[in-house]
């Protein structure tokens, strides 16, 4: 199973590609898209599309997982995440993909074992579940990459569940 | 100058081309794009996309103009709103357009005469402003067309204000 992770933020977007074979998880790609927030805010959008489509296109991931958003955040940031969110999400389905969405806590349990977890700690766990040398940089990507291990362990889960019901 | 204004919604996006030629104003089209809410997010958002882009296609628009949010809207709303609006402004930029903003108050007043008109005062007054034989329908139609019928104002406005000081 490949997953694209994308964690969408009004400044940086990080992304990250998975694949998890059941036994191990490798990473293909990770990196963070900067929006200059002196660009028109619809050109940087263009550009997370841009560069959204060009990963997906290389590498070929099977589903897209995004960050469900706390409505805790107030609707002047809910509303610039919105723009990037929904960009994504569109890229996605341009390429007949289907996303998925993990609460943030989800994210921290599949990862570090407890949703209560530091940054840090995401980014420490993510280098070491994809035997990476250092935690990838930036944050973004290492949270994108977070997003695409919890959806590949939970699909996983979901099916030895399926498979103990048989 | 010919603008395509676009009134994001959730469930249901209006658009509307209007061309100004500094005497009257023509209506070259409008409509509104139904969101199915069976529908998967990202399919959904690729329609307004996809549907957008049509419009820019064929009727060569110079500009998009949309409307400012509110920000008294709760942010489980804003985030919905942001999606649609996202995919909207990321559709321009894709077409080399440039977006402009107009909050709800200026719209109203620009079509009206004052900011605090009812919605049907509006649909009224963009029916004979582009001498059309009745309202457009549905209400989100209208309203991209006031949009876009701001945009067409103020700039005249602009342009006049402009040539006084010069």
């Amino acid at each position: 199973m490949r997953v694209l992770g994308v964690d969408c933020g009004s400044e940086y977007t990080g992304y990250g590609v998975v694949e998890g074979d059941g036994e191990r998880l490798l990473c293909l790609a990770s990196g963070a898209i900067r929006l200059a927030p002196r660009e028109a805010l619809e050109r940087r959008l263009l550009r997370v599309r841009e560069e959204l489509s060009a990963q997906i296109a290389a590498l070929r991931p099977e589903v897209v997982a995004i960050e469900d958003v706390f409505y805790s955040v107030n609707a002047k940031s809910a509303l610039k995440l919105g723009h990037v969110r929904g960009v994504a999400m569109m890229t996605a389905a341009e390429h007949a993909l289907g996303v998925v969405a993990y609460a943030p806590l989800a994210i921290k349990s599949a990862v570090v074992g407890y949703g209560r977890a530091e940054k840090s700690q995401v980014q420490q766990m993510v280098a070491r579940l994809l035997q990476l040398d250092a935690p990838p940089q930036p944050a973004d990507a290492a949270d994108a990459l977070a997003i695409a291990i919890c959806h590949i362990h939970t699909a996983a889960t979901l099916l030895r569940q399926a498979a103990a019901l048989r």
